[in-house]
């Protein structure tokens, strides 16, 4: 018998994409899911991209520079200017959607065996990308009784060996919500800077911050510059899941040198897709402020539902639109399945990933989820009385 | 001083791409270039992907399957079947062109520090795409005397050893344009079966096949099955580079869940893409066969213009669309540079690829180039007429 790899069997299957087929399952018997299990938001992408894609006129769709067409990462650098964050076409290089940034940057900075230290619980996708390229991820814990802050620098500093090459964070984060200050984010870049460490940005969710808080950026820090990588991408600032549009970004040369030699492995991006999304950032200003006050409502409404459930405890995210739940069961995955299979209150059920697959410590997250709130108020509290309904029965069924 | 990997210092730039510098200042300077380096037909694509596409009505964006569109997957499985080859969507992936179902390959099928056996010249990018999961490129050489045709399977197994896992072959070939006879073929996967070591085949060009030949598809072996890894795209087979689409294709079923794990991790490929190929399959049967008279056309023009030029050496390409010319020049990619940089001819000037890129081999390759024919026969007189009078200016010059 023919053997593939062991790197491809020892890749887990996404936590938020494996209880799919059980989904799919449940709508044939015509029960209605809402999805809170994946970070796909229901807001409408701008009309501004849509125009024009359906003005794309040329007639032959040719390859794209390998680096990302210029108009295209010209509108990255108007982007962060207006964050004030100032930037050259030449700090980034355009990818697939933040995956592929991450993809780029695990490759670019580490060797087979090396070791990327992370903050658990984590985006999953990290692990199979860090083993699509031989790197030993590792992790520093966070707790739900802490609101998932990062620990104490001293933590970081034992988790920190020969092999460590990089440290990779998500902030605000994918999936605990947890956004983490000014001060602990200057303690992380000092540390850093002094041993000579990479830190990767995941700055997927920089656009959703809550309760009149603001994003600091690792760009920002000066003395960082060589050091820092910061994978961005359009799918969530603009809901452009499904338009695969990003950047990898830094100020190390070599760094955005090597990227580029990896985009030209896989030729371009698509142009047709960069040049309907290079006017993005002539959306108006309100259309953020608009969606930032939407999803505080959401998550304001899914905290006010979540705590008239008995034995549900949760932290209290101030960004990206997701809140890690533990929930009064033994075993999260199962009444994942419970959810999809054997339960529909009036012909409703909600989908939420097990938490287990975002850690990678054996036994964490055993009893927690995570909820995605990117559906309207009105469906977060239906999805909330949903599971608590759930619960109870699950409970019973369970004694 | 912080360091990138050894991986990414290893990476190499394109061969086909490295020059792209020189070619911008050149155009700055007002000289017209004919793009004969990249693989970029001037084809227009089909109009039916274009209205899909502007009547693209969604709105939001939002990420697909990771496996990819059901109808997507579905109009790949109806395309086979018109070319007798019977396949479910069961047994595809969707990716972002042909290199990321040549990544997904080499992610799942070697270990690190594993062996790929390839086929030399060969497409440049296998170089990188193995570098970037670790795995070892290993090549058996092909020669312009012999119509760079594989050599006899002796060959084959004396290089390969016990950490090869695969055979990486691309048919017809970019960069030689050369056709592997069924005959080769059906040697090559007894040979593989017997061993058990995987086939992965870069179908790119299946569709560009001339002198009335066929292509003789991996597929269609039933033996096989279990060993064969087809890496598809829509590219050019449609014309349509900058849409990134492909797909990697296997029987084995290991081979595709792992593929799906990986598929995971980037979410998923451009779901407005996807929406617009999935009906391309309807495009009428003489858009190939007027596409195939055109560039058989084109080949005998690029043959009829090469061979008036005084000591010019190449093979006679039977698929693809690219050539590989050795030309009266100690260092080719020397006299590529002087092509865009210190020549012109009313006005004009022609880019090649430097062909040493394609090879593994020290000192092979030197003094030939690689030629994409995707110009009309117009152009392509006109570039074979620049060459020859580049030739012997760079002649006279290095005397």
């Amino acid at each position: 018998v023919i053997n593939i790899s062991q790197r491809a069997k020892n890749f887990p299957f996404s936590p938020i994409r494996k209880l799919m087929p059980l989904a799919e399952q449940a709508k044939k018997k015509g029960i209605k899911i809402y999805h809170l299990n994946i970070g796909q938001p229901d807001i409408q992408s701008p009309k501004i991209f849509l125009d024009k894609l359906k003005n794309y006129n040329e007639k032959v769709v040719a390859y794209d520079r390998s680096e990302g067409r210029e108009e295209f990462l010209e509108s990255f650098c108007r982007y962060y200017r207006k964050n004030k964050i100032s930037l050259k076409t030449q700090n980034m290089i355009a990818t697939y959607g933040g995956s592929e940034a991450l993809f780029m940057a695990f490759c670019i900075l580490f060797d087979k065996d090396d070791e990327c230290l992370t903050i658990e619980p984590f985006y999953t996708n990290y692990l199979t990308i860090a083993q699509s390229c031989d790197v030993k991820l590792k992790t520093v814990t966070t707790a739900l009784e802490n609101n998932f802050q990062l620990p104490p620098i001293k933590e970081i500093k034992k988790a920190v060996g020969p092999k460590t090459k990089a440290v990779l964070i998500c902030n605000p984060n994918n999936p605990t919500g947890a956004l983490y200050p000014e001060k602990v984010l200057k303690e992380l870049i000092d540390f850093c800077c002094q041993k000579n460490i990479f830190i990767i940005s995941d700055d997927a969710y920089r656009d959703f911050v809550y309760d009149g808080k603001k994003i600091i950026s690792l760009l920002s820090f000066k003395k960082a510059k060589d050091i820092v990588v910061v994978c961005d991408t359009l799918s969530k600032r603009y809901s452009l899941c499904g338009a695969r549009l990003g950047a990898i970004i830094s100020r190390n040369e070599k760094v955005i040198k090597s990227a580029l030699k990896i985009a030209q492995s896989r030729t371009s991006i698509s142009s047709i897709l960069q040049s309907a999304a290079s006017c993005l950032d002539q959306v108006p200003k309100n259309y953020f402020s608009k969606i930032l006050k939407e999803y505080q409502s959401r998550r304001n409404t899914l905290i006010a539902g979540l705590k008239k459930i008995p034995g549900v405890k949760f932290g209290h995210p101030q960004g990206a639109f997701y809140l890690i739940a533990e929930l009064p069961v033994k075993n999260s995955e199962d009444f994942c399945r419970f959810l999809l299979n054997d339960f529909n209150y009036k012909g409703e059920t909600v989908m939420l990933s097990p938490a287990k697959g975002f850690y990678l410590t054996p036994g964490l997250g055993k009893n927690q989820v995570r909820i995605a709130y990117v559906l309207n108020c009105n469906d977060i509290k239906k999805s909330c009385l949903i599971l608590k309904k759930a619960l109870q029965k699950y409970t019973i069924n369970s004694k």
